[in-house]
């Protein structure tokens, strides 16, 4: 097993069109289109930098995941980092075996990529949340 | 004024030598040697992944930076994200007309990589605290 690229930052913020234009217009940065993702309760805008991509997150729906995060963060702040494997289910049983756990019930899920995800929990891993997504 | 690539995303973590083991062991990453930066109050330790880099934070005396942040979070957390920029002068002046604080006294500091940088203010940036790099 061995750790691919950075896949993503994701950032939960508050109001999700003014973020985008701070992007845009103060640092010149490569702004896409906001996108629904009922699935994971999120409305998302990838913003393209020449060697990863920044995940603005905001909630979409009153179960969204990020509700809770803007509650005890009203101004907003950085959610999770997302890191690239090959195989995703190595890469599970291995970090289970290092006594890390794995978030929900332990099995992936298709991401906001359409690609697998797990989720690790941010106690095992210097409290940052860490979504590991196969390629 | 452009942005240009994600340098680093640094985690301020509360056992480096731990960190870096889970990195270098459950992740397969390729981890480097701890650094002392006693002019940042830091010791840090760089993940190289194949598109940028991990900035593992750990606090160096007891005027460190990290310090505050650990107490908050004793579990650790994502402490900032780096962007770097062709001219750091042109880039301050045009957030600082955007109506983004700059911390400190607002000029280029030398940073941990012998480049100058500057933070912004999170809560000018949906609550992130974000590093700006001249490259």
């Amino acid at each position: 097993m061995m750790i691919g690229r950075l896949n993503h930052v994701a950032i939960a913020v508050p109001d999700l069109e003014a973020a985008a234009d701070q992007y845009r217009n103060a640092l010149g940065a490569n702004v896409g289109p906001a996108q629904d993702e009922p699935d994971h309760g999120v409305t998302v805008i990838f913003i393209e930098l020449p060697n990863t991509k920044i995940e603005l997150l905001y909630p979409l729906g009153d179960d969204s995941p990020i509700n809770g995060f803007l509650e005890k963060n009203p101004a907003g702040g950085i959610h999770h980092i997302c890191y690239e494997v090959e195989d995703i289910i190595a890469a599970r049983d291995r970090l289970k075996e290092s006594g890390a756990r794995v978030l929900g019930n332990g099995e992936p899920k298709i991401g906001a990529h359409g690609k697998p995800v797990i989720f690790l929990h941010p106690k095992d891993f210097n409290g940052a949340l860490v979504e590991l997504e196969q390629v």
